[in-house]
């Protein structure tokens, strides 16, 4: 019976599904506009398509050597079933972004042409967009993890989570290349077509002469919404997955989750593992109920409005969690309510994040005017200015998310009534449950950030298609507002890859021990030969040296990131140096004279397919490699890139997004306004921080979660090995 | 008898500081040349003097209170000795930095008019007047600790190391605020005055017209002489310490260094205190040796000649600790011969480091080069390419130092001879050793680096007081190898002050370990009121909040010391602006106009003190917080430090020794060579990175030793409190 309650979780997946299907139609059946704005917005489809479909092909490689590999490198009898989660996880991940790119795509022309009569309606096309993505990415994101879920832990008399957690596998490997080849894409086109359009050739961005401005285009969907969208899928998966793992491996240790009313469960061991694929199908239908918070026919409350969909939508999920919280004490035997507060936690931290972001890279507020007045004395102090800025925006996140993280366990323990070695673990449960909380919100938060490039794609429709200022004025508005609430989304991603990493490192290292035990059992008792077990104390130098190495990957990633937008512009510099030299009157403006746009889109979709690969295998290679050498190597580098690709993450996100609103402050008439000095070295800002926050700190938010399920996923390995093969010299 | 061996440290500690007076007297018996270069040294002489002298009464006030707060706070009946030693730690570090800054503010001008003769005496003042800065910091770090360590380690009945561990604490604090406040005062004086200097006002570097240019000198000698000499001074005391702690705790413990023929100690166990002490006394030696093996009277030759001093010191260092292991080993009962290989694979590391240190920054080599070009689309891109640089520069020497890390353990596991339990002990302590034998050659690093300031200022009294262009180019000679000599050194500092950190981390863990095993005892077992133990283990969550709290410290370091440099540069810029407005006639050079130095001299001052206090104290208070609410979290606060600061830091240093070298680069007629495009971005490149490698990144090095140092004195405190005020709530 109470099995049967985790049924409601695809079915409210369904219904998320079936409301993404009905915003979609909405959307595509608005007016698209006229010719020329249909043309521009056919070649951002296609283009879009392009990418997408050649990043497809490269993955499909990849994922069918990576899930070969599962299926025989796994031991355990479950390397098929692991393989084909794998693969179900990453399809999912890819239809996600799909339909999500190909509304976004379509949604832009129609937003332009709803501004050609008010803002209300155009709010309404591109926020409506947005949200189809949002639902989809969460809807098949539980859909899919639940049906795994239903089968090989709820109803199971055996549960088997390394089946489960490949499917989260499956959602972070292809989230990484999403992430890392939109990222490429998009900056590459964006800067490149910026230094040679509006530096050397004077002429306004998305000025339709330029060749590199319908790259520039797709590379904001592929980025920001496919990107965004993958990115947030694993998340979701991820913490959906931590607190099921968690709760199956104290039904295994006799807590008060063993127990044999169900399988190896307590009714109470049952409901852990239930609660949260309902909390998440409470948060999916909080968010289509918030939607409808969401409208403003006011250019300047567009904010507002949209801060009141996530308000909205988070207080009725909290509503929902709460009365499942005290159904759970109601009918269990734990005072289960201490959950809400988990949860709660994790929610909060969210908001808390999302607007400690908004405060460090919005124009309205102090840091970014004071990189705005540092712009004055010239390029090096506005550089200077907006490195320090990034790196102090840093602290307050951290404590943000180190209180949570700490909340989130004190409440757990309280769940255990005084005993102290449960109450470690319901402790560790509350912190599974607290990225949950984090989470539940998801289709929101995705809707809120992929409304942002169609409103920046429906500007550029309109300059391209020479409408009238004032339908530029009004996609303008929509578009500064999608900048901010971008970064808002961009904290809000880093903090949930954190808690969602811990929660999936708990995990993992619960699984491992529970191997090494086994083990140490099966050879007759501590020091028997085969028996081992984890040292995972920071006075294990093998443990600090994966510190080490695990603190210098995200730096790592992020040069590997950094260079590659580096190269990939220098080519389109070139290229579209080239057209304005060869194309005779394409500068002019001459009737008839178009740019050779494909070329531009080609450079960025070769560049992001070759140069996505490096940072993706490694990403999934590296950890494995250490795990089998030492698993306390691997679990010392867990933490130090959780910890140190936190930070980086935000440093870069953050920096970069006061970089373009310092920027755009300028041009708002501060400090000399359009043109003066000022403006030009907050301009050479605005392009360092491109690669900042658009590639490389996106890329080490993934990173965090991709090597942790990656170990995650081949702890059955690492436990035949026994400990890794270095475990012998300890 | 074996006890007096330890003598043998202080008396070679005195034979370094009998030549280290030679070569200064050496030094200062030099010709000071005509009476205008006497002059401006005269001034550059007056500045470091009075910033000197003003930090100095600050740190009074400082250590005073900490003294007391020690004496006080500290329990067992030793905090008014640990005072002291913190005290004598402290006077040291002020007297080494005092007499190296006095040397090096008068080789300056000996430089300049040797240099009117050749090469050879040019390099020969720099040089001796770096290794006597050199010499005094090892000899006096020596000193200093090796009689505390004699009362109170190696003589007594009950050694008591908290006590020598203040003498380390003394020499970091002081170090924090000198490279901390010599790193906001030479580089607002170099920003400032470049800025205003070169960029606006187009005069040449160094021109006597720009009032900043004797700061900007007095901030060569304040914050790459007395600041770097701090900085290895403490990593030395550090280094020496921890062994002999580890040792010390390995004799309480119940190893083979337990016994009774020598107080607690076993013969071996005496040895494995008097041996660091050996090992360094024989590198202050080998030191002096190689000092004959720098000479050249080839301009080109000149970093061959440096580094072959430093080979041929670590050579003999080499052999002298080989033959110090080979001793040990005949009169003990250990296999204690593989202490040399760890040992050998700290200084190993420290050479390897240095030399990718020199890769990455060096404009031979490709790095370098990259930045150069991409200096040619803009300012933008020789950024993002200056930033990836730094980044990617830390991939070769985090992997170099966990080698050595792992090698130095493996080392010493081996003389344990099989006993598992007991070899991760002596592996411990080798990594303790591996971090001595990296800093047996100090001296050496300190006179290569304090060389490079004395060459810089000789070049700019040689334009200052018009001297002929070619011996300003034999300076120029000199002070090129300086710019990659201090790059290298700041690699050495970094990597020495994480394997020190490290070391110091093990032995703040193993006495942690000790007093809570002492209270469990005492309250009569694991789970009796008043019993606590350490958890350590990365499943802690305090744990990780720890090392995520530690991972945001060095972001916090460097914004706050980013932000204090950008401050100060503002106020010298505006004074120098100023003195060009007002001061007629001066920047036509008309004869007998001076600019007011002065102000601009006092305007860094100040900033320096000022900006100095809010991140010395936080450096000392946020440890000591942490540990009073839970020492788990302390002690993943520090590794996170540790890993996430190591890596800061050699990403700083890279990236602006990398900037730096681009823009020498394009000055010798790469890409358009000066006056340029691609030159004015990379002086903007260059602009950026001397706060990055001269403020923040030298601070975070410190930081990563004073929060250890600090929390390793209070130790005492925290066992007191039961292991925290939180740790009844986990």
């Amino acid at each position: 019976m109470a099995g049967m309650l985790a049924w409601v979780a695809p079915a409210c997946a369904l219904i998320g599904l079936a409301f993404a299907a009905y915003l979609a139609v909405w959307v595509l059946k608005q007016d698209p506009g006229n010719e020329k704005m249909q043309k521009l917005s056919g070649l951002i489809q296609k283009g879009g398509h392009a990418f997408l479909m050649a990043e497809y092909k490269s993955l499909i490689i990849f994922a069918v050597i990576v899930a070969i590999l599962l299926a025989v490198a796994l031991p355990g009898g479950h390397g098929w079933q692991t393989a084909l989660a794998f693969l179900t996880g990453g399809i999912l991940s890819v239809v996600a972004g799909y339909i999500g790119m190909y509304v976004a795509t379509r949604a832009n022309t129609r937003t332009t042409q709803a501004a050609t009569k008010g803002i209300a309606g155009a709010l309404r096309v591109a926020y409506r967009s947005g949200m189809t993505m949002g639902l989809v990415v969460a809807s098949l994101g539980l859909f899919g993890l639940a049906l795994w879920a239903i089968f090989f832990l709820v109803n199971a008399q055996h549960p088997e989570p390394e089946i489960v957690d490949g499917f989260v596998m499956g959602a972070s490997s292809i989230a990484l290349f999403a992430r890392v080849g939109g990222g490429i894409y998009t900056k590459a086109a964006d800067v490149g077509a910026d230094l040679v359009g509006k530096v050397e050739a004077g002429i306004p961005e998305d000025d339709p002469r330029n060749p590199g401005v319908i790259a520039d285009n797709v590379g904001d969907n592929v980025g920001d919404v496919a990107g965004m969208g993958a990115d947030l899928n694993e998340s979701y998966a991820g913490a959906l997955l931590a607190p099921m793992v968690l709760a199956v491996a104290m039904a295994f240790a006799g807590t008060p989750f063993s127990g044999t009313e169900f399988g190896v469960f307590s009714l109470d061991g049952l409901l852990a593992i239930v609660m949260p694929l309902l909390f998440a199908a409470g948060g999916i239908i909080a968010c289509i109920l918030g939607l409808f918070a969401v409208n403003t026919n006011d250019g300047s409350k567009i904010h507002k409005a949209l801060d009141r969909g996530t308000y909205v939508t988070s207080a009725i999920t909290l509503v929902f969690i709460l009365l499942l919280c005290i159904g759970w004490q109601s009918v269990g035997h734990l005072n289960s309510v201490w959950f809400f507060g988990c949860t709660a936690a994790g929610l909060a931290a969210g908001l808390a994040i999302g607007k400690l972001t908004e405060y460090y890279t919005s124009y309205h507020k102090k840091p970014v005017k004071k990189i705005a007045l540092a712009s004055e004395s010239g390029t090096a102090t506005n550089i200077i200015e907006g490195l320090a800025t990034g790196m102090l925006s840093t602290v307050a996140p951290a404590v943000v998310l180190v209180v949570a993280v700490a909340l989130a366990y004190l409440c757990g323990m309280q769940v255990a009534d005084g005993n102290a070695e449960l109450a470690m673990q319901f402790g560790v449960y509350g912190i599974g449950l607290s990225a949950l909380g984090m989470l539940s919100t998801t289709a929101v938060t995705v809707g809120v950030d992929a409304y942002g490039p169609v409103a920046d794609n429906a500007g550029g429709i309109a300059e391209m298609a020479g409408l009238p200022p004032e339908i530029r004025e009004r996609t303008d508005a929509l578009d500064t507002v999608g900048n901010t609430t971008a970064a808002v989304a961009k904290g809000f991603a880093v903090s949930s890859a954190a808690l969602t990493a811990l929660a999936l490192f708990v995990s993992f290292k619960t699984n491992l021990a529970a191997g090494a035990a086994a083990a140490t059992d099966a050879a007759g008792g501590a020091g028997a030969a085969g028996a081992w077990s984890l040292n995972l104390s920071l006075d294990n130098p093998y443990v600090i040296v994966g510190v080490i190495i695990g603190a210098m990957m995200p730096f790592f990633f992020g040069a590997m990131t950094m260079g590659a937008v580096s190269r990939a512009a220098n080519k389109m510099i070139i290229e579209i140096r080239r057209q304005f030299r060869e194309i005779k009157g394409l500068l002019e403006g001459k009737e008839g004279v178009e740019p050779d746009t494909e070329a531009c889109v080609t450079i960025s979709t070769k560049a992001a397919l070759r140069e996505m690969l490096t940072p993706g295998i490694l990403a999934v290679v590296i950890p494995v490699v250490l795990g089998i050498l030492d698993v306390n190597i691997l679990a010392g580098f867990l933490v130090g890139v959780l910890a140190c690709g936190f930070l980086m993450s935000v440093y870069m996100a953050n920096a970069g997004g006061a970089w373009d609103n310092a920027k755009k402050y300028i041009e708002t008439g501060a400090h000399g306004g359009k043109g003066s000095e000022a403006h030009k070295a907050a301009v050479v800002g605005d392009t360092v921080g491109d690669p900042f926050k658009d590639t490389s700190g996106p890329s080490i938010n993934i990173l965090i979660k991709v090597v942790t399920v990656v170990s995650l996923v081949f702890v059955p390995l690492f436990i035949q090995l026994g400990g890794g093969v270095l475990h012998n010299f300890l």
